[in-house]
């Protein structure tokens, strides 16, 4: 691996959190509103979605200016999905990332407002962005809009608790992982390469890519669950096995998930390289997700 | 008034209702995230500002047909904001329009989900409409997400809630009412007539004229809930009198409501001759909003 990838990553959150700030600055709304709203939105993340697009428009275009604004809405989305899977009528959480979920921080209200509130600001922020052209704003959206709603993200979240309490096929999973997770990884690879001028077989080579690199996550997420250290987590491992949730390692056994999720990496890489472009960073980002310890 | 401002409206209803059904019939999701949009989004809503942004850019256009994404979108954002606000955390209700509300019809997770998917899916229909520009989706999407959400609607909600159980001033009061109610009726109004291609100083009068015509809707909400007919509302009048919320007529008493009331009815009149159109309907609208009786 050439690329100094932990310092490609540390300079990238750096600058997500940078421009995190200067949108919630200047955002001029009732103050526990936005105390709620910034609680999530700085509760420690790894900023792994906003980096992923930030990489892909660097394997095409410049500077990276131009596709801050889609990262921070990207982010904001994936908070927002996190403040509502966490309220007591969803996941029930008290903690995540070793802190108060918002609903605990706040109270119940609020997070729910809070959620809605981000999910909202993500579209105004495309839309004012002066960097992006008309037709880019509207693309952007487009993706934006249908990843992360009924036809995506919501559609997985929505599935995902039919199946919470019953035994689903390895297909079954896969397509709720796809739209629950892939469907925002999509759309980071997909807008970053979009709005640095990729070609359309480029983007058709990604959105494959992007497929497998939610799934490698999942596949991840399901094995540090068995044999992940709760302190780097964050949260109670075996948590999967207390409930008749299907997972990767149930279904396949942990060595059969490991090598599934490896069959998903090389996967992923093939499907890089038919992208034509610098791919060095997104090929250590794969690895990067696929080893992650937490 | 030389309108037949019962046709009119009927006709514009049957126009939306039509159209709602075309957008549900060819959304592909979960069936039961389905089924929970579709019960609130004709759960037997009066189709208010859909109609208003329509009234609005006949004022000025030809064919509506270039007004219904962003008139089936404010309904949406409308509708997604009674799920939420119904919910057990926000005003606990079992009942809309004499109707189970949604989580009550369904159950709390598919509620919150319903309304994240609505909110999601209105930006995406304006996105993908063909008869807009993209400069002119562009604009309605910055007037949408800023309406409702953390500077308009949402802030609205959260400083009604706080607001709740202690007296306010008349000046709180309005704001309140102007981020929650207000800012969607201002949308409908501006984004009619920009569609239409309203002048910038008719969209400025037009913009005070919602201004009031927000403003009359709440005071006549308020006056309806003491001398309202409970049938016709399809909830218990003199809910607020048993709570510390503040009130036009708590303020003002009952008389002193509704002058200020009539008062507003004529300042909004006022805006609208500034307005510069064929006003017959937007001015028979704001005396039907001002006597409506649920």
């Amino acid at each position: 691996m050439e690329v100094k990838l932990n310092d490609y990553i540390s300079s990238k959150q750096s600058r997500v959190e940078e421009e995190i700030k200067t949108y919630f600055d200047k955002l001029e709304v009732p103050q526990k509103l936005k105390e709620s709203m910034i609680y999530s939105m700085e509760a420690g993340g790894k900023r792994l979605r906003p980096i992923l697009l930030m990489a892909s428009y660097e394997a095409y275009g410049d500077d990276v200016s131009k596709a801050l604004s889609s990262a921070i809405a990207l982010e904001m989305i994936h908070t927002y999905s996190l403040i509502h899977d966490d309220l007591p009528a969803m996941d029930d959480d008290t903690y995540r990332r070793g802190k108060l979920t918002n609903h605990k921080a706040f109270d119940e209200a609020t997070a729910i407002l809070a959620g809605d509130a981000l999910l909202t600001y993500s579209f105004e922020i495309i839309s004012n962005d002066p960097l992006l052209s008309d037709s880019e704003k509207v693309e952007v959206i487009k993706k934006l809009s249908k990843s992360s709603g009924p036809k995506g993200m919501v559609a997985g979240q929505i599935l995902d608790m039919d199946a919470e309490d019953r035994a689903v096929t390895l297909e079954e999973l896969e397509t709720i992982h796809d739209l629950k997770t892939g469907e925002l990884l999509k759309f980071a690879i997909t807008t970053g390469a979009f709005l640095g001028n990729a070609t359309k077989k480029q983007l058709t080579a990604l959105e494959e890519f992007s497929y497998y690199l939610g799934l490698i996550f999942q596949v991840q997420d399901d094995i540090l669950d068995v044999i992940g250290d709760e302190n780097k987590i964050g949260k109670a491992v075996g948590s999967d096995e207390n409930n008749l949730k299907s997972t990767y390692p149930k279904l396949l056994g942990l060595d059969g998930a490991i090598s599934r999720k490896d069959e998903y990496v090389n996967r992923a890489k093939e499907a890089l390289a038919k992208a034509d472009a610098d791919i060095s960073v997104l090929s250590a980002l794969t690895d990067y997700f696929s080893q992650r310890d937490h």
